[in-house]
């Protein structure tokens, strides 16, 4: 196997894509995965096989693609851009469920135009700003009110995430920003309802807040995505074990510095990305936790640099004679910041049925 | 054209192109570019045409990418693993004239029993380490003899690559990296002919120390590979004006958050990359200095963050009307920190023929 490569541990994603599953059902809600994270068919059948109902994606050549291989119920959940209405319109006169969201009059105008020409009721959500921290109309603007009439018979309901959850770290703070995410949404649905119009989904979800919330009440579907295959940003944010990571790169030793305790990969920012997503958090795992090439994590050995096809491992605190532990052509495994951008490096997955003490 | 997309400014690109060609030539050294930023066959053809001779690659793939395409004289410049020997093989079998890296006795021996194996004599350089940055044997080291000895007849050169230069940002900083960059590559060279060995080749380069060096005596070849863009990381350093970098990304305006003056684009960082390499640099552009649609860079308006298909633009110091100013669907160009980077996150670019002068 030429390295680097992506490997999939498919127990561990398949436990995860279970977990989460049974969280949905024991909440009462829908499950609708975001498959931005993975990308992959595969991963959209065993998500699917395990319940889940329709799939979120985060651009429309996403929706293009899973279309293309049997999925139909598609919410793309990206503010709809007017010049990508065609695009969109093609989806659903081939039979795509596509549904679009907006935040904006003037989107939700542009939608409503382009579907009168072409005699086409878009399904549309409202995103709702339920933490200030990116897109939304807030849950208690006179905005709200004004789109959702403007959508008339397209509006199918609201959606938000709370993207402010992925910079918490303790269980409090995760149930409180879970909550506000859900209570947010469901007075954005109540307020559209109260105005005598229909508001049938009530979308919400991220990882951390999927995986905190006590209660989804009034809530119709939980939206996650990186929850698939996990990654150090999740298990520092406490939402999962080390041991629950399903992604990895496998690399292999293509030299050293002695002196320093450097031992150079083939593995640089094209395999883990440039994502330095737990540089801000509690633990800095650098580019990535080193493992054996079973996937077992080698204590205090971090990807601590990376150029485009070069990465350096160093020990955090101890002094490794590296050449004669990691000789030239060992593998080793490194978990990934991110997921969602480790994967993307990618064009595909190799996937490994063996833990650290099962191998197949 | 749909967004977000990555473009080619074609005329800023070619004069990029004829500026470091130029540059070789009056330095008296071939150019062997580094095709790792752009990947490019259209590039490398452009970059051939005006005199560069042969081409430096960072994976066995993009090798066979461009030997597929015409090009025979390839520098593989990654430590070589032992285990990619038969794709290299491989190569050489079809034709190609590729030369291998390595910087150690371990390293070396696998090639040449590999090549033993095999009846063939791979054309291989030698790393230097010529400023603690990353890979590579000292110049002054005993084992650069032997590792030189046990070559023997595949011994083609010697190699080094100063990228300590991207942490400088003085001309004279620059020169004095570059001059280290290449008495310290000539210094292994000496040393290897001095043991009455052969060392043809003697080959160094970055763009920083490309564009700096006031003598390249002793040099036969200077690769570079990020000047035929340029890029925000570029300017910093100090080697290019923000007008002559030749990629950016289209995206266009999918939202606002009036009240905190927020742009929200359909750039993210799968379009940006999650490169920040100007955050430690005297000038932190964020995700990207944005511009408008046809490139001409909008005063303080920089990518303050970026999701996975959201980009977050913001003005640094003054509050503007930013729905006004930049309504929905406006077209806007986001010129990157790091061009290698970015570049590596599309599958294609689009050539565009126009400065924010001349439209064609």
């Amino acid at each position: 196997m030429d390295t680097p490569a992506a490997l999939i541990d498919t127990l561990k994603m398949q436990r995860n894509i279970q977990r989460m599953q049974l969280r949905a059902e024991s909440l009462g809600v829908h499950l609708r995965p975001h498959v931005k994270t993975h990308k992959c068919a595969d991963v959209v059948a065993a998500q699917i096989a395990a319940g889940a109902r329709g799939i979120t994606v985060s651009t429309l050549k996403e929706a293009e693609y899973f279309f293309e291989r049997g999925i139909h119920d598609i919410l793309y959940a990206v503010a709809m851009a007017p010049h990508k209405l065609p695009q969109a319109l093609a989806l659903r006169r081939q039979g795509c469920a596509l549904t679009l969201i907006t935040d904006s009059l003037t989107g939700a105008q542009a939608i409503v135009d382009f579907g009168r020409q072409h005699g086409e009721t878009f399904a549309v959500m409202i995103e709702i700003d339920c933490d200030g921290h990116r897109c939304g109309v807030k849950p208690q603007s006179p905005e709200l009110l004004v789109i959702a009439q403007l959508l008339g018979a397209s509006l199918a309901g609201v959606l938000t995430h709370a993207g402010e959850s992925y910079g918490l770290d303790t269980p409090g703070a995760l149930q409180a920003i879970a909550e506000q995410e859900r209570a947010r949404c469901v007075e954005a649905a109540e307020r559209i309802r109260a105005a005598g119009l229909s508001c049938e989904q009530v979308s919400v979800g991220s990882t951390p807040t999927a995986l905190s919330a006590l209660s989804l009440h009034g809530v119709t579907e939980l939206r996650a995505g990186v929850y698939a295959f996990f990654d150090l940003v999740m298990h520092n944010i406490g939402v999962c074990r080390a041991d629950e990571l399903a992604l990895s790169v496998l690399t292999t030793v293509i030299g050293h510095q002695a002196e320093k305790g450097w031992v150079i990969t083939d593995a640089g920012w094209m395999a883990m990305s440039r994502d330095r997503g737990t540089q801000s958090q509690k633990r800095d795992f650098g580019y990535g936790q080193v493992c054996d090439e079973y996937g077992e994590p080698i204590d205090g050995l971090l990807l601590s640099s990376a150029n485009q096809e070069h990465g350096v491992a160093q020990f955090e605190h101890s002094h490794v004679d590296v050449v004669t532990h990691f000789p030239l052509g060992t593998r080793l495994r490194i978990l990934p910041n991110h997921a969602c951008a480790t994967g993307a490096q990618f064009g595909s997955y190799i996937a490994v049925l063996h833990d650290a003490d099962v191998q197949v």
